[in-house]
Formats: structure tokens, sequence, C-alpha cells
């Protein structure tokens, strides 16, 4: 068996790449898949491409539905979601990707620091683990991928 | 047309009286539906019927899982979802609930100021209408209904 | 047996009257389902509620959506579609609505003149009916419910 | 991740090859999909190969139909859409390729000049990205794939 | 519970009456759902309403696709389906009607006499229930409801 | 709001009289459905409407099928599904229908005593909650009815 | 584009030779899939393997269930379904199977002589063409994946 | 065709090595997935990745869960399902996931001994093929894929 995995959420970090190299070093037989991290790219797309907007709304509306592109394609392809909320910002966007997993059926795994417990509730609820570190989540899929 | 509008988030203001007290002086033919927006009662439930526990995570958990059959239910009956965003706490269930309601297609409408537009910017990217008051709200939903 | 049936398409014809008073006439029990007809209210409709917008795109995109609360849940409420293409206009948001249709597998009829049989030919293929009036969708309707 | 994206459309200009060429340049993974866009054979194809029709709209039926094989095929295939609307003809099937797109929550990009901004308003609203030219669209893809 | 039961198949005996006048009989709360069953309004609804065709093959296909308009909906509002083979004609549009609700994972029982079990096995082998009188299948829906 | 509860499970103690005499003394207004509950009668019907069989397979068989008309019926009509396990027989029925409920996302309460814990480990791990007694049962749905 | 083809029913001549030939000589990229069509094993194969039965009806679903794992999966895989009835025989489980193609909103081909037209009205409906030969389906196949 | 088989249920005998191995003897294309099989890893995981606990309810929930990962990508993956009830402990899990496999659509196919039929009657009455023997299963895959 082979797993596509989407790895959302916190752009701040380099948990992303703890990940994908913990899994690498272990030859699991894993694609991942990501939001476009590159935070200014990100934030500026829609004006980059399709011109600059006067109001801050709309400039971040059409970045928000470009990024969405990449985001609704990774999030259908994938078999499991990683969600991480790191311990600043709002993240909004990694709770609303956590909903369309959960929408779907699709099985995800949270990522937080004990502190968020309380505030994170309802998305952990609908979970199918909550890990604290990287290193957790390589575990996980290395059991579910060779029973070790 | 009737509509069954569920009215998702923030639970420490009085918008969903706004909302549902502005639809009823002009009569139109909504049903509201809501999650438990008894705080205590909400945080408490797992432990007051199936029985206390020792760690916080797992005292949250039975209640978030409670609560999931009333907030799953209503987002599942729901024409259209209604998500407040208050400029207090990290509301994520709100933005876990957008994520539900884009992943299976039902049109949502969002509340927030505008200091929040910028950290909300998925979640506004999908939605049908992206509010600052509940009167805004009740105006859509008059529209919508009466072509007015 | 009742029926849900959605009325799609041109605004600037009583079409939809002759329908809907055709089938009243003979008691048929069908629950009519529109989108806003009200033509400059339809167009207006995000400014009026959400704020004036410099760019003539958002003020037409705002307005869109909030529009399209109402189409989606009639076309997701509705049994029967019928979708009126008249002799003027682009009319894109009728093949935008046979196309929704089509993809959810509800049964349509549209209603257009012989003249633009080639250019509807795609929207033809999956319909159910191709009326020319809406005499002859009144009598569909009437055998559909009651076998005349 | 791969993309197999689906040019929805006018065929009467070359927009589809500035696309691909674009992509193919900056050497993107993309699968690209198409309807049949040679006119002539997709206006006969249902005469030629399965008999003559003494009524056109018969004779459009049969090869619309068969063009449908192709058509729902490739949306199904799609991970994303492209739709160009030209400033000719009725286009209509472009809108009903767009409605498909909508219902199945699949992400579109569509194509237009600024003059039909107000026509296609209620296909601009679901899209994800609305762009003028071709070279619009291979940027938001190479955005999408690279990050760049 | 109130059941809604589509009934599918054989016109031409009064097997529906039956189960229709048994279930009234005892009360059952159900609503019964049928396609056309005036044979000759059904053959000719297409040409009726829309026009004759110089065509056979036209004549039965715009009226095959009027009635579809009942079938797809009846079955689509049904939560059982109950289809007659009788021992004459061919009897296809009862195997597909079953067809469909299998697809759909509709629960359907099927009536036929003896002689046709090895012909109609595929049909069988989804089936809920295989009877050979209508009486069977009051029983059958008596039982399901009342649990005698 | 209402809800449709269906109680699958256990036919051998009076726990689902408990449920709905509970909720009935309070007033909550929820349609309860049950599988057929006549132990003897769900075990011969196949026999007894369509006639005897020589193999105890196939009197199962046929039995089984019937009696999926009324289980089916009722989870698909079901918002919640509550499933009790009792400390005999293997009651393999009642973990099926749990994961039909988990496959369809319908939010489901398993019961069943402490010792049984490990066993349905699966089964508890997709549930809303796991609950030992009738009477929290209706507890929880009268929180989640009134939010008391 | 590559397709998956299903070939359902008719097992009494060769026309899925003729096709598959047919597709070979000319380089298609196209894989078939087929029910079981060695008709004594498709017969007996529920008593070969699972044991014999006495009465013919048994005899005859288990093995229909059998090859509907076949059947099943193949229609799933299959981007078009291509199905035939001869002039001989009931051939219910070809109309089941168009049945499921349609429920499923797949695009699919029937083959039939112009004598069962009127039979087949219903089948006919829902289909992307109605050809007579194996040659015509060959053309389709070609046309749709080359143009030409 | 390949097929995806996903072999569910009982993990203390090594009947998962029988039909690896059939299939393998013959040249199958299956690809073959797996829970975790490992008793104690499988029991302990949650507590080895995630932290002990001093329950043992959230011990087996937090295992159950990471579990889950693997037992739904499963099932969604495969095209059929064996699932396989021995004659020693309750195995709800097994039961649980032929719930998932019938409210999917999946077909699947079931193995137990003759002494289980009653108390299994509700999960065969779903089952595409109720088997004995590992080698049963080996002969209903080849046949299925060579018709042979």
């Amino acid at each position: 068996m082979k797993l596509s995995v989407y790895l959302s959420g916190e752009i701040h970090s380099n948990w992303r790449e703890e990940i994908i190299d913990g899994c690498k070093t272990i030859n699991l037989p894993i694609e991942f898949l990501t939001p476009v991290t590159v935070h200014e790219a990100s934030d500026d797309v829609g004006a980059n491409i399709l011109g600059t907007e006067a109001e801050n709304f709309w400039h971040d509306h059409k970045a928000a539905k470009i990024n969405a592109i990449r985001t609704k394609t990774g999030i259908r392809k994938a078999d499991v979601i990683i969600i991480k909320f790191g311990d600043q910002y709002k993240q909004w966007n990694a709770a609303f990707d956590a909903g369309q997993a959960a929408a779907l059926g699709k099985p995800y795994i949270v990522i937080h620091p004990k502190e968020t417990t309380h505030a994170l509730k309802e998305v952990d609820a609908q979970a199918m683990a909550v890990a604290i570190t990287s290193t957790q989540v390589v575990e996980i899929l290395d059991y579910v991928l060779t029973q070790k």
C-alpha cells in the first residue's frame, strides 16, 4: 500500500520537512502533497497574475481562490491529511481544511501543543490521532504502512 | 420556498437572537438550527452524563463528540449556514464548520469584522457572502426568500 | 406524487407566469421555485446590502454570489428543472444551471425557439424534453403527474 | 503532484495550443484533456457514423451525444477545468461545462474579455480565477504546481 | 415509519391494483408511486405534445424521455421498489429500473413466475426478496411496517 | 429541530422501551425507528411468506434479506443511530449496522457494559458517545435537542 | 486520454472480439473489461466452488452473485459502457447493467437491431449512442479518442 | 483487469497467507491490503506512540483510531473485500468492516464455519459469496479474474 498524505496548516516552522525527511529516511512509500508554503507568494498571487486591487479584501480574495485550486486538489487526492496548529496566528485555514477532511470522511491527524487542547476540541474529536510532535506523526505513518 | 438555516460559531454575543428576531419580525419562513450555546453545559456534557475524566483532553473529547451529534445534524439539515467569527478566542470550531459546509457544497455566509479579513481569506473565498453585521444577514435572507 | 419544479433562465418575458398559471388552472400539485426575477434588485443586491464597489467586476461578483444562495438551493430542492432560453442576451446563467442539473442527474426540460437548436445542442442532448412553448411544458407536467 | 486539466469552450482560436505549449515550455506535469475541437467532425459525427437524419434537430442531437462521451469523461477525469469564452457565438456548451464543474465541486478557471463580465457573472462567481489571457492561465498552473 | 414504494414493470395486468388495494385494506402507511401505466399515452406522449416524428426511433425516443421524468423521480423518491416481470414481452425497462435501484443501493423486491428464474438471476441476485404473487409482496410490506 | 433515531442491536431486553419511554416523558420531538424486534417472526419471515427451505442457510438468508428492507430504510432515514450490545450472543448484526452508520457519516451512540470495551474498540472509536445505560442515552438525546 | 470500456450483454456471438480487434488494429489506448463470457462456467460457478444446490433458484443465485463481483467491478472501473442486445433470449442482465450505468451517470452505448427499437426505448433514451454494428462502435471509440 | 483485495477480520490464524500464497501461485494480478495483523502492536500503538493512558478505555480508543487510518484506507482502496470470522472471540470489528463495505456498495465475500450461519445471517445476506475455506476464496478470485 502506498499513501498520499496532505500536509495542511502552519507555514511558519519546518514541520513539513521534519515529517517528509523522517519518512524518507525509513523509505515509506508516501507521496506528500502540500499547500503553497511560500508565504509572500501565497498572499500576493492574485494581484501578481490577475492584476492589483485597491481593496485589501479583493487582494486577499483573489489569492485565496487561486490557492484553493491547490488546496482542494491536494485534499481530494490525499488518503490521509495531517493538520498542524502552531502557537501563533489564527490559523483558521487549518481548521477549515480539517472540516473539509471530516466532511469527506478522510482520516486526519492533528498536531498541536497541549495548551490549545480546549480550543481545538471539536477538531480533535473527529481526528484519528492527536499528536504533539512531528516525530509522532512519522511513527504513526510508519506503523500504518509497515505495522512496525 | 422555506429555508433551514444553521447558525454556527461565536457563542459569547447575542448575534443569533438578532438574526432570529430580525427574521421573525418580517415573517421569513425559516427554521433556525444552532449548536448548543449554553457554554458551561457544552463544555461539561461528557463528564456530566458519561462520567468524569482525570485528563482534560478526554473531558473535552467526550463533550466535543456529544456536541458533534447536534452540530453534524444541524449542518446536514441546513440549506444555508451562517458562521460568525467574533473578535476574541480562537474559534476554530467555526472554521471547522465552514470547512464542512464547503466540502458538502452548502452555501454559507460569514460574519466577521474587517480586522480579520486577511486571517479569514480562505474561509471567505468559498463563502456566498461576507457580512459585518447581523442586520446584513437578515437582509440577505430576506432578499433570498422574498426578492426584496 | 407532488413535484418541486425550478424555473431557470430568461427573466425578460412572462413565461414563468404562463407555466405557473397553466398548472394552477388544472390543479397540479407542484411547488414552483425560481431565481430572483426582479432584474435590478438581482444586479445590485451585493452593493445594496454589503456596500458599493468601485469595480464593476466586484459589483457583479457580490450580487451573483448572493443570488447563488437562492439558485443553488432551488436546484437542489427541485425534482425537475425547466430552463428557458429566449432570443436575446447571452443567457449563460441558464446554460450554467442546465450543467448543474445534468451533473446532479436531475431531469430537466429546455424551452427555446427552433433557431437556437444548433447552438444549444449540448444542452438539449442531456435534456428529457425540448419544448418551444410554455404550453408544452404545462402539458408535460400534467402528463407526468396525472398520466393524461 | 501531477494535474489533469480539461480545456473547455471556444474552438475558433488557438488558446488551447497557447496554454499547452506554455506549460510544456516550463515542463509542468500536466495531462491536458479536451473536447473534440475539429469543428466539422464534431458537428457531423452522428450522421457520419450512425446514419443521416432528415431533421436538423436529430442531426445535432446524435452528434452532441457522441461528443458528450468525450466531454463527460474529460470533466470527470480532470482535477482542474479551464473554460474559455470568446467574443463570438453563444457558447452555451462552455457555460454548460462550467455548471457541471460547479456541481461536481471541481475547481475551474474562466477566461473571457472584460466586456462579457456582466453576462458571465454567475459563471465567474463559482470560479477559482477569472483570467483574460492564456498566459495568465499558464502562470496560475505554474504557481499551483511549483509555488513560483 | 411510513414508506414510499415505487411499482415498476409490467403494465398489462392489474398487479399494481392488487398490491395497492391489499395494503389499503390493512391500512399500511404507504405512498405508492408508479410509472405512467396508460399504454397508448405512454407510447405517444412525445408526438402528442412535442410534435410528430417521421422516424419510429425518434417517436419512441421523445416518449421515453418524457416518461423518464416520472420514472427517475419515482425511483429517487422511493424507499422500496417493487419490480414485476410478466410472462410476455421483453420488459427491458423493468430490468433497467432494477439496475438503477441496485446502483442507488435502494432495496427492491422482484415478482416473477418460476419459469423465468434462470433468465432473471442477475436481477434476483441483488433483490431483497423474490416473490411470485402480489399477495406475497403485500405480506412483506405488512411485515416490514408492522412486524406482523 | 426534530430527530429520527434508529435503535439497532440487542432484541432480548427492554432497552428500546426504556429509551422511548424516557424520551416521551420529557416530550422530546423524536421519531423512533427500529428493526423487527419480534424474534421468532424475524427468524422465519422468509419461510412464512416466500416458502420453506430445506437448507438452514437459505431459510436464514431469505429472512435476513426481508429484514434488511426495514433495517436499511431505518438507517437511511435516521439522523442518529443508537446501537446496543448486550452481554450475550454474537450480535454481529449490531456491529454490521454500526459499520453502515460509520460509512454513511451518520453519528451513532453505542451502549455496552464495561466488560466488552476491548472487543468493541473499533466500533467505539467511530462513535459519538459510548454509554452504559439507557438513561445516559436519554440524557444525551435530551441535551442534543434541548441544550439541557 | 486512455479509456476503460466495459463490454456488457450478449455472450452468444463474437461482437466483443470484433470491437476489441477493431480497436487494436488502429491502436486505440483502451483497456477492455468484460463479464465472464464462458457460458457454462458462468452458470455453474456457484455450485462448482461453493457446493451444489438442490434448488435451481439457489444454484443460479450463488452463480449470479459471484459473477456480480466481476460485473460490478467492471462497471465501476469503466469510463464508457457498451451494451449489446442480440435477437435471442431475454437478456435482462444487459438491461440491468444499462440501468446501473444510467444511475451512476456513466456514458453508455447500446447496440441492437432495428427490430427491438420499441422494446428498448427506455434503455436507448439514456444512451449516448444507439448503434447497430460493432464497426459503428469502433468508429465512435476512435472518434472519441482521436477526433477522427 | 487487476484487483485490490482487502483481507479483513480474524488475526489469529494464517488464512491471509493461504489466500495470498494461493493467488500468487497462479499469478493472479491482485494487490492485497490488510489491517495491522501484529496483535500486540495493534493493541498498544496508541500508548506506544502518543503516550500511556490510565484508563483502559482510552488506551484502546487511541489504538483503535490509529488502526482505523489503515483500515479505512484499505477498504476505500479495495475493489473486493474478504471478511473472515473464526470460531473464537467476538470479532465485532469484522462485522463492522462488513457494514462499511455494504454501505459503500463494495462487493464482499465472507468466510465462516457452518456453525455461525444463523448468527451471521445479516452479514451474509449482503455478501456476494459465503465461503468456508480459504481455498474457495482463491478459486473465486481466480474465476473472477480469469474466467476459469
